[in-house]
């Protein structure tokens, strides 16, 4: 595609000088562009096609960065980077030392704020919002958010807050939970089209229910039909965002770009709180995206002409975890499963599809997942919450306070531990085992093959007491273990020696090899709690060296370091900066998880 | 007072077979013996006098344990407790070896799930009514919660979840923001006492805005004024709750156990989510308390007769922090200050007078509190979070992916750090050195005395990075500090000896003395992070023999242990179990805080 508009667009500034009317063409080529870079780089694409329209508009009304605008999520916004200078740069998406798939801060005066979980945007802008009113300044703060992210609860303790003063704040609601028809638009509204998600839903019964059959309402009924579906289609979708304190205007058609520009530009003026509601289709504009939004939500590189990635050889984490805890479901009618909006990214798309009664999506609301486990656990039954190690850290206080203080058996199924490669900063999987050393009673098991995994999900079902089965993003190898798992024990894969390395989970192929070549000891740690008290003790009285590798935060060395005091011991792990992207492989690499570094501190631990 | 009726309920049979005509005398009765027990040991006594009917009511007319009675917070809950069995034990409130001041799994099958932090129970009520659902058992499941819980997020998350589907769920919300006037009641309801809060006030507002100036509502409002009021009336109360699709009934007096009991037993058949809104006055029944909730909220022992407390000489650290804040801002006006909901306990209350602008009260809404202060770092103000140590956990990855990956300068003053006493379990300030040392960029400064407070705070303010300054409940000593505070640098307060202490904040005291009479060295580490690094090779060096001594779970012991290697390190810390109520005196007693344990370890060390 011959880039005509896109290519005159350095800047902003370059976008306000265009004619309106070449801005669908312009949306058309960001469109072509985007494709033809997550083709190559792998991405956000599904969200990001479907933002196009919003992200012009926004930047047509808006003067960026006087006005802040946040992107809730960030994964959508690939046309803010391209409009704000970053065209070309853009073609380096999510690659070590490239253009970051989040916004980023630290790459651009347009990025007003990083984002990368969920539900933060509205929360930023109102503290914006009151930082320029404190400061004097006109500026506006404009939060694109999507119909996802109101389902968190920080979005709604940010509305709350937000909608009890006037103050300017304009929320872009970015809803692509339904396709819209053309004649989507105002007040000629398609109801059936507006079934914008479940918390519209829950209020147009609640609504429906009181306008139906209530005394008042069945009198409405009888003596004003026709009035009373006027005060429905005028009510519905405005009352869950006015009742918050906010003006509300839509649903309007979020890919007619003069018209957002026209709604915007008198939002803009407005002074108050306000939402604006539009709705957008998921992979607008490339047919294999929109017919399969999912699938394209986070997709690896892909050939654009027929929609296809390469197939992956082995399986996954997330399938080894959704197939053995459907295995385990058959037989033992206890368990139920949780996700946080996350059904086929943690494996669970095939237990929602056999046991649709034990199976609860909550939407994007970690801490509720969490708690509502707890309460299963204490009634008897047994809750698996499938969650990413990024994203359990909402759940940070609920798994401390609700699960682990009460000691409740739930188990926790934790995806995309480690080192996750090119989503960077924000979801990086190296906290949890720091974080997870804090709450008592928690075990946490660290498999290092899929045989491993699938064993100790079994064990942790089987054992009564809140675990944690944590493991990385994409593989692990496969082997049969030569010995069973013992319950807090570690194991020891190459004979005791003066000098120990301890390793777990997918750093431990890289370790044995290791090991065999310089004829050290190697321990895999089979779990980070509790830790194996015998072994360490061993450690103790033989004096014996030890380097512990750690694809995180160092968590256990410290703790080995002082259970073992005085050994010698060293640690490698990830330091304590924010990790940005790169593959996995770049990752290790930077923090020096090689041959060369290993051997080196395994050199000078032998020499002391 | 004689308890008559009281002294006869052994448990809630012995309640149910009371002629309801009784219950309000029970009610009294109950009432007195609270305010007896509390007088006398302490606790939260305001609203535990505002819940007492709804609780009474409910277990008239439900069945626990069948039926599951979730308490939201639990502080509430003293009334349940005298009611199931725990009369006589009640006198040991909040004692060590006593009944606890929450809800606890441990004490009685009625306490159906343990509480402490807000906004908990909805998600816990309805996980135990999907258990019974799929379980095929017929128990109800009841949340009581306060009009404050529903502020946080989690609430909202529960709600949103619930309301999509067809389950037995009874919310019971006790609305003890406004006293109601005596008239309340059903549909004959009093407006003006009906504003119960920011939810109902945003919610009103927007409706009649809906109502009063949009096209329909102009026209309905020509047309027809007497409707538009009928219809007002009649959705004002029911919507916000109708809308996530629960059925609405109330506002009711809370304080009427007939009424309470007749709606609670129509509530119980309705096999849905129903929320029953119950308007009661905090301290009904004790008038200082009602008079001054405030101050009954948590209040140390007092004179029945007066409502005194004894005065406490020292100025609480709380009160440091707040005066600190106040002169800081006097001086530089980009400073604002955030609380989620406790302006009083925290400090601010001053702050919020005298900077009515720059003062913002979130609600419970911790994850928003931090989130929105990120925001005003990266918009150049100097935000200050003021939050107790267990209650930041809530706001977990908001610090970690909000402000500490974006490197933005919020200063956090973390209350409540270190053992807490009385609260138990949930409210224990000893897990945030450990989570603070988790999120990059952190600063973490430790003061042991008031002045090193003042001097820390104001150091915060002046650098630009994250930061947090920790205190405890209650007083640390006043003394002028001998050197000034350099960043990242610890205080060697006794010489270096062969054996050295390390400690901070409130232990330092017993740490002075102790090494005083072993001639011990001694360090104030006075950062958690950063560690002084210098100190740390200087020890490893001279291969100096460390004891670190923690008021918390060993966050620093294993780090130091690490960095030092192979120094002998010797830590005593709180261990990684639940640790229950008591004085602080009688906690640190429990954990070996003494001198006798102390030396013992100190004894080891030099033998080594």
């Amino acid at each position: 595609m011959e880039y005509r508009l896109l290519n005159a667009v350095n800047g902003i500034d370059d976008l306000k000088r265009l004619d309106k009317k070449d801005l669908p063409g312009l949306c058309e080529e960001i469109r072509a562009y985007m494709v033809e870079t997550v083709a190559q780089n792998g991405g956000h694409l599904a969200s990001s096609l479907g933002a196009v329209e919003l992200i012009v508009a926004i930047h047509y009304v808006f003067d960026s960065p006087k006005d802040k605008i946040v992107f809730d999520v960030g994964h959508q916004a690939y046309a803010h980077k391209i409009l704000t200078g970053r065209r070309e740069a853009f073609r380096t998406l999510r690659r070590e030392g490239g253009i970051s798939g989040f916004p980023k801060r630290e790459e651009s005066e347009h990025d007003a704020f990083n984002t990368g979980h969920a539900s933060t945007a509205i929360s930023a802008a109102l503290g914006f919002a009151r930082a320029m009113r404190l400061k004097g300044e006109d500026g506006r703060a404009v939060a694109l958010v999507g119909d996802g992210a109101l389902t968190g609860g920080l979005s709604y303790e940010a509305m709350d807050d937000a909608g009890s003063e006037k103050i300017p704040l304009v929320i872009v609601l970015n809803d692509n939970e339904m396709s819209i028809s053309r004649n989507v638009g105002g007040i000629s509204v398609n109801f059936a089209a507006m079934r914008t998600g479940k918390l519209y839903n829950a209020f147009k019964r609640g609504l429906v229910r009181v306008l139906d059959m209530s005394k008042t309402g069945k009198w409405l009924g009888r003596h004003m039909e026709r009035f009373k579906n006027r005060m429905k289609r005028f009510l519905l979708p405005n009352l869950p965002f006015e009742m918050l304190g906010f003006t509300y205007i839509g649903p309007i058609d979020g890919h007619d770009v003069g018209k957002l520009i026209y709604y915007l530009e008198r939002v803009k003026e407005l002074g108050r709180p306000v939402i604006l509601h539009a709705l957008t289709q998921k992979g607008k504009g490339y047919s294999f995206a929109a017919e399969n939004p999912e699938r394209f939500h986070g997709i690896a590189p892909f050939s654009v002409e027929t929609g296809e990635v390469r197939p992956q050889n082995s399986i996954t984490c997330s399938q080894v975890f959704g197939e053995t805890l459907c295995e385990l479901a058959e037989k033992d009618s206890r368990i139920v499963a949780i996700t946080a909006a996350m059904p086929s990214g943690t494996g669970l798309s095939a237990f929602a599809e056999r046991f649709p009664d034990r199976f609860f999506d909550v939407g994007i609301a970690e801490e509720h997942a969490v708690t509502m486990a707890a309460a299963f656990a204490a009634a008897g039954l047994r809750p698996v919450v499938a969650v990413y190690s990024s994203f359990l850290q909402r759940g940070f206080d609920e798994l401390l306070h609700d699960v682990c203080l009460q000691n409740l058996p739930v188990v926790i199924g934790l995806d995309r531990a480690g080192l996750v490669g090119e989503d960077g900063e924000t979801h990086q999987g190296i906290y949890d085992p720091a974080y997870l050393w804090i709450a008592p009673n928690l075990a946490v098991y660290s498999p290092a093959t899929i045989e491993e995994q699938r064993a100790m999900l079994k064990m942790a079902l089987q054992r009564r007491e809140p675990a944690v089965v944590r493991y990385p993003r994409g593989s692990l190898a496969s082997a049969p273990f030569p010995e069973p798992i013992v319950f807090g024990k570690w194991l020891l894969l190459r004979p005791m020696r003066k000098t120990v390395i301890l390793a777990t989970g997918s750093l431990l192929p890289l370790a044995e090899s290791i090991a065999d070549e310089t004829d050290t000891g190697l321990v895999h740690m089979r779990f980070l709690r509790p830790m194996d008290e015998e072994m360490l003790s061993l450690f103790r009285k033989q004096g014996t060296r030890l380097l512990v590798l750690e694809e995180s935060i160092a968590a256990l060395a410290p703790q080995i370091a002082l259970a073992c005091n005085p050994c010698p011991v060293r640690s490698l792990a990830i330091p304590n900066i924010p990790v940005a992207q790169g593959t996995v492989a770049q990752q290790r690499e930077r923090f020096g998880f090689n041959r060369e570094m290993i051997k080196a501190i395994l050199a000078e631990l032998e020499e002391l």
